[in-house]
C-alpha cells in the first residue's frame, strides 16, 4: 500500500469527477456587512456575500459583538474544560436559560455546533430508548444521518414531509417506542415540514418528536423561536434543536426539551461529555443575539421584505426559481459545470458571492445558486444581483423560464 | 411507552448509582487567573481554579484576547456558514498556514473541537483505505473511540503502550493497509507514547500513523507543536491531532498532514463539510496564540517549574499521586464518593477547584483528582493546595503514602 498515493488518487478522482471544492476566502467587515473583501488569486476584491447564512446580519451586530469583546476581556478567550472540568462558564449557563425561555421548554443544552447537538442528540436519545424504531425525514440533513445512523437503532425513512407515509410506518411499528425526526425549513429547497400535523400523527401513535429548527430560528414566530413558534405548535414538539451559527451570527448548537431529557443526554452524550465547552465569550455573544431577536422583529421584517423583493425580481427576469415560503432561494442550474461557471462569473465579474451547491450537499442534477436574502441587501442590491444573474444565464446559454410563469 | 417517565428513570439511575455529574458554575477572570469567581448555591465565591485544561493561561494572555476582540470587531462574532458556503474566512485559512507551519507538514484542517477532529479524521480516513485495519491504543480517548468505531473498518486494541503487543498486531496484519491511532500525553494518567518507536514499527510494516498531541501541543518541544517535535520524530507521524482550546486557550480542533491527505479529508469528512465554520475571532485568537508560544517558552518553563513544585510538595505531604514526567498530576482516591467529597471540601472549605474524575471519565476504582499546574500558580498557591488535599486526606480519612515513598 502506497498511502501517498492512494490520497493523491482520491483527490484526483474528486478533480476528475468535477466535485473537488475550491473555497473562496472571505474577509468580512462587519460595519459593511453583507460587502467583503474576497482574498482572490488576483489580490483582494470588493465583494456583495448572497450566499451567508448568517441571516439576519446578526453576527455584525454591535450589540452582539461587543458582547463577545466585553466577555473575552474578562473571562479570557476559551471555556478552558469540558462542561464538567472547569469549563462550565457562567455565561454557558445563561445563554442556556435563554433558550430554554426562548422555546419554552424547562431547559437547553448547549454543544459546540448544532452538527453535533443532532449528531450526539439524536443518537444518544434512541441508544437510551429500549427498542427504539427512528423515523426520518427523506431530506434531513447530514448531520442528523449521522445521528441516526450512530444510534445503531432500526430506522425507517419516510418520504420528504410526506404524513400519510409517516403514519403508514408509525402504524406499522406497533407499540414499540418511536422517534419521529425531522426539520422545520429544509435549507436547500426552502420547504417547511407540517409540524403540527406531524405531532398529531406522533400523539396519536405516541412517538416521541425531535425537530430540527436550524434554519429557522431567529427567523419565524413572534420571538424568533422559529416555524414551531410561528405554528404555535412549539409545546407539542418533544426536542427542539438549534443553532447559534446562522440567524443568531455566531457558533454553537443546542437541544431544549423536559429538564429529564436534557439531563439525560447531558449524562450521556459522549459528543457532549467529552469536549472543552464553547468560550465564554461565544456564549455571551449568542446570548446577546437571541435576546436581541426575541425583543426586535425588525430583522425578520425588513428580511421578509427583502426576500420578496428577491423573488419578484427573479420572477420578472424569467429565472429558474423554486417558490417557497421562507428566507431561502433556490435558483436552479441543473449541472454541476454549469453551477461552478456561473458561481464564478458572478464572483468574478460582479463581484457577487453565491457559492455553487453540487452534489453530495444536493442530489445531482439538482445542482443550484443558492441565495439567501437578508435584511442588509438594499434595493439597489436586489437590482444588481437580477441584472447580474440574468447577465450569466445569457452568456452561459441558461434555460430562461417562460414570462407566463414569472408574471405571478 | 411513557417517554417522560422513562428519561426520569434514565436520570435517577445515575443519581442511585452516584454517577450523576453536577457542574460548578465557573466565572472565569482574566486578570487574575487562575483565580476565578464560582457561582455557589450560597452565592458568589472567590477560588482558585487547580484543573483547568487552559493549561498555560494563554485564553487570557492580552494578546489572544485583544485578537478576538479585534477580528470580531472587523469581521463579527461568527463566520456565516460552513468552509465551503461563505465561511473560509481570511482568519481561519491563516490560522491552518500557521499550524501546519507549526508542526512542520504541507498542510492543516481546523474543525469546530478536537473531538470532532478525531472522530470525523479517523474515520473518514479509515473509511477511505481499502480494507484497512485500525490499531488503536487501548487508552485512547472517547473522540478516537468513536472515530474508529464510525470507520466501521476492523479494528484491534493494543495494551496501552506496549510495543511488543502492536508489533505482535501489525505483524500477524499481513500486507493489508493499517493506521495506527495513538496519543501522545494520555490526559488522566500523564503518561507519554514512545512516540519514535511507534514510528519505527509503523515503518517496518507498512502502517499509517495517526498521533493525538492535544495534551501536548503548545507545551512540549521548542515551538510548543508537542511531544512529537521534542523527541524529534515529528517528520515521521503521518496524522498530527492538536486541539486549540487547551494549551492553546481557545476552542477548535485540527489536523495536519501532507497536502494529499489533508485534501482528502477535506473533501469527504462529513463532520467538516457539512457544518458552520469556527468564527474568524476564534481562529484570530487561536493563530495567534500558537504564534506566542512558537516564540516564546517562558510559559512552558515556568509550568514545568510550578509543576515539579506540586510534585515534591505533594510527595513530602504523603499524597498518592502517579508520578508522570508530564504536567499532569493525578491524585488517586479510587472511590467515587469519596472523590467528590473530597472535591467538595477543597471548593466549599479551601476556595480550590478540583473537579473530581469519576467513571466513566476513568475506570471504576481509579477516581482520582487531576490537578493541572500552570505558570501562574505561585509558590504560595501551591503551599495553599497541598495544606488543603492534607487537610481533606485527613477528615475523609483517606490514606496517605509512607514517607520512605514520599521522599522521592
Amino acid at each position: 500500500m502506497d498511502y501517498a498515493r492512494f490520497f493523491q488518487n482520491a483527490v484526483d478522482t474528486l478533480k476528475q469527477e468535477r466535485r473537488y471544492r475550491t473555497f473562496a476566502e472571505i474577509e468580512r467587515d462587519s460595519a459593511r456587512f453583507p460587502h467583503a473583501v474576497w482574498h482572490s488569486p488576483q489580490g483582494a476584491r470588493d465583494i456583495v456575500i448572497w450566499c451567508s447564512n448568517d441571516y439576519l446580519g446578526m453576527g455584525c451586530h454591535e450589540t452582539v459583538v461587543e458582547a463577545m469583546c466585553a466577555t473575552a476581556r474578562q473571562a479570557g478567550a476559551g471555556a478552558g474544560g469540558t462542561r464538567n472540568i472547569s469549563g462550565n462558564s457562567h455565561a454557558i449557563v445563561e445563554l442556556e436559560a435563554e433558550l430554554a425561555d426562548l422555546h419554552g421548554k424547562d431547559a437547553a443544552l448547549v454543544f459546540t455546533s448544532g452538527y453535533v447537538s443532532n449528531q450526539t442528540g439524536i443518537s444518544t436519545l434512541a441508544k437510551l430508548i429500549p427498542d427504539c424504531l427512528v423515523l426520518s425525514d427523506a431530506l434531513n440533513h447530514n448531520s442528523m444521518i449521522e445521528g441516526v445512523r450512530q444510534a445503531g437503532r432500526d430506522k425507517q425513512i419516510f418520504r420528504h414531509n410526506d404524513l400519510a407515509h409517516l403514519e403508514e410506518l408509525l402504524k406499522a411499528a406497533g407499540d414499540r417506542p418511536k422517534l419521529v425526526v425531522f426539520e422545520s425549513v429544509y435549507s436547500m429547497d426552502g420547504d417547511v415540514a407540517p409540524i403540527g400535523a406531524i405531532c398529531d400523527l406522533a400523539e396519536r401513535y405516541n412517538a416521541m418528536t425531535y425537530l430540527d429548527e436550524v434554519h429557522a430560528v431567529g427567523m419565524y414566530g413572534p420571538r424568533g423561536a422559529g416555524v414551531a413558534e410561528r405554528d404555535g405548535v412549539m409545546h407539542r414538539v418533544d426536542v427542539i434543536e438549534g443553532t447559534l451559527g446562522k440567524a443568531f451570527g455566531v457558533v454553537g448548537g443546542y437541544i431544549t426539551a423536559s429538564r429529564a431529557i436534557v439531563d439525560a443526554v447531558r449524562s450521556y452524550a459522549p459528543g457532549f461529555i467529552f469536549t472543552t465547552a464553547l468560550p465564554p465569550a461565544v456564549a455571551a455573544a449568542a446570548a446577546a443575539s437571541v435576546r436581541h431577536l426575541k425583543a426586535s422583529g425588525t430583522e425578520r421584517t425588513r428580511q421578509q421584505a427583502q426576500v420578496a423583493k428577491v423573488k419578484r425580481a427573479l420572477d420578472l427576469a424569467g429565472l429558474p426559481q423554486i417558490v417557497t415560503d421562507t428566507h431561502i432561494v433556490p435558483v436552479m442550474v441543473g449541472d454541476a459545470e454549469a453551477c461552478k461557471a456561473a458561481s464564478d462569473m458572478l464572483l468574478a465579474d460582479h463581484g457577487i458571492y453565491i457559492q455553487p451547491i453540487n452534489y453530495p450537499t444536493v442530489p445531482r442534477g439538482s445542482e443550484r445558486l443558492r441565495i439567501t436574502p437578508g435584511p442588509f441587501h438594499d434595493d439597489a442590491l436586489v437590482a444588481q444581483l437580477a441584472h447580474a444573474l440574468v447577465d450569466v444565464w445569457s452568456r452561459l446559454g441558461l434555460p430562461f423560464v417562460t414570462r407566463a410563469e414569472a408574471a405571478e
